[in-house]
């Protein structure tokens, strides 16, 4: 038996949203049981906290971190949990590990051998993936791509023949602003039979995800993506 | 506005488990309003459905799916989101259309313009990516390896040449009778260096979740993972 804390992996919303429909029970008694916490933004992490009907806010213990801390400061945001406390890892938004600097934090605690316990919440590129129909034996998540108008070109192209040679789906997210040149730059460059996902706003009022093929999108007009989180994804 | 009904997409638990620690409140609210169910298992289906408290299972229709059934037959699945019901489409176990014949039914439905909306679940294979710390910007999940020994050795180097090339974490999975199998493959043929995850029965009273390099693994006790559902990933 350690004698370390348990790292919990704590997801959270995805926006304005009720807690209720993207997270089970379990969560919200777990949450109101850990007094120390590691999150990217206090006032996101204390909101997240007054949601779950957290007792006294006051008495959480916040540490922040962000893609700037150093390597070697992070051991220090562990010191809780190896003094045998138990302690909760939250994201910005969706599930800590996953397209979030909370990696990390975990990697350190495995090395550790602290215990890592991951909770099921909402995940943009989770929901969308189970959405897409595409290839759920073999997908791959890519984040960014790359801004430069003749590397993201090349790098689509690369990803449309990842698909066809290992019959493997592929996904990627954008900034929220820059979504319309992404989605300008698929429809030039992707084959007209290749199916393009686009999930913008999962989980929330105005979530769409629609699936349709290049040849079909380019007589669509373009969905209403403008700074909304999106998730990509495509597939023969 | 379609004339359609809408396909909600019905995660289930992972095993013998309290719902409620994995599934919103909204799911069950949700699952409550549904007559119609597309589902692998019609035994498991009700029970689902009876964890649910749905009031009068008698009440609801299930369409069952697997593996076998041809795509030509999938459409008149889809029959009672074409007259305007809505309808819910369960996995066996985790989240549908991840490593599940579901993705099938969710392709068609796109195709016919049907509204596809997912719902927060538990799903190994995300929960396993979590906890993980290994990559959260860049991962692949590859499904099953091959079975036969050579292939499978060959595969799994592919697979860590990937991680070293591209950066990108990997994960798979097994039959659980081959788990001692593949771990014993996996010790044998990747780099000492190599940090591998084994992640056992998620979410279960005995969810055991483990990363260690190679040269860590071979020095412990191999995890107790005989036929119970276990994710694999790699990485640096």
């Amino acid at each position: 038996m350690s004698i370390y804390g348990t790292l919990y992996l704590l997801p959270v919303g995805l926006g304005e949203c009720n807690l209720e429909d993207v997270l089970p029970k379990r969560n919200f008694d777990l949450v109101k049981t850990l007094t120390y916490f590691i999150a990217e933004n206090a006032k996101e992490a204390r909101a997240f906290l007054k949601h779950c009907a957290y007792p006294e806010i006051s008495r959480a213990q916040l540490s922040l971190i962000n893609q700037h801390v150093k390597t070697e400061e992070l051991i220090s945001f562990l010191e809780p949990l190896l003094q045998g406390n138990n302690m909760g890892l939250m994201s910005d938004a969706g599930c800590p590990g996953i397209a979030d600097p909370g990696a990390e934090i975990i990697k350190l605690a495995h090395k550790k051998g602290i215990k890592v316990v991951p909770l099921v919440g909402p995940s943009s590129i989770v929901l969308s993936i189970m959405a897409s129909g595409f290839n759920g034996q073999n997908f791959a998540f890519n984040g960014y791509l790359p801004i430069d108008k003749v590397d993201r070109a090349k790098r689509i192209r690369e990803l449309e023949s990842m698909c066809v040679k290992f019959k493997q789906a592929q996904f990627f997210i954008e900034t929220p602003y820059r979504n319309g040149n992404v989605f300008e730059d698929l429809l030039k460059t992707l084959q007209p039979t290749t199916h393009l996902l686009v999930a913008t706003n999962i989980t929330l009022g105005d979530e769409c995800i629609q699936v349709k093929p290049i040849s079909a999108w380019k007589k669509s007009t373009a969905p209403e993506f403008f700074k909304k989180p999106t998730v990509f994804g495509i597939y023969l």
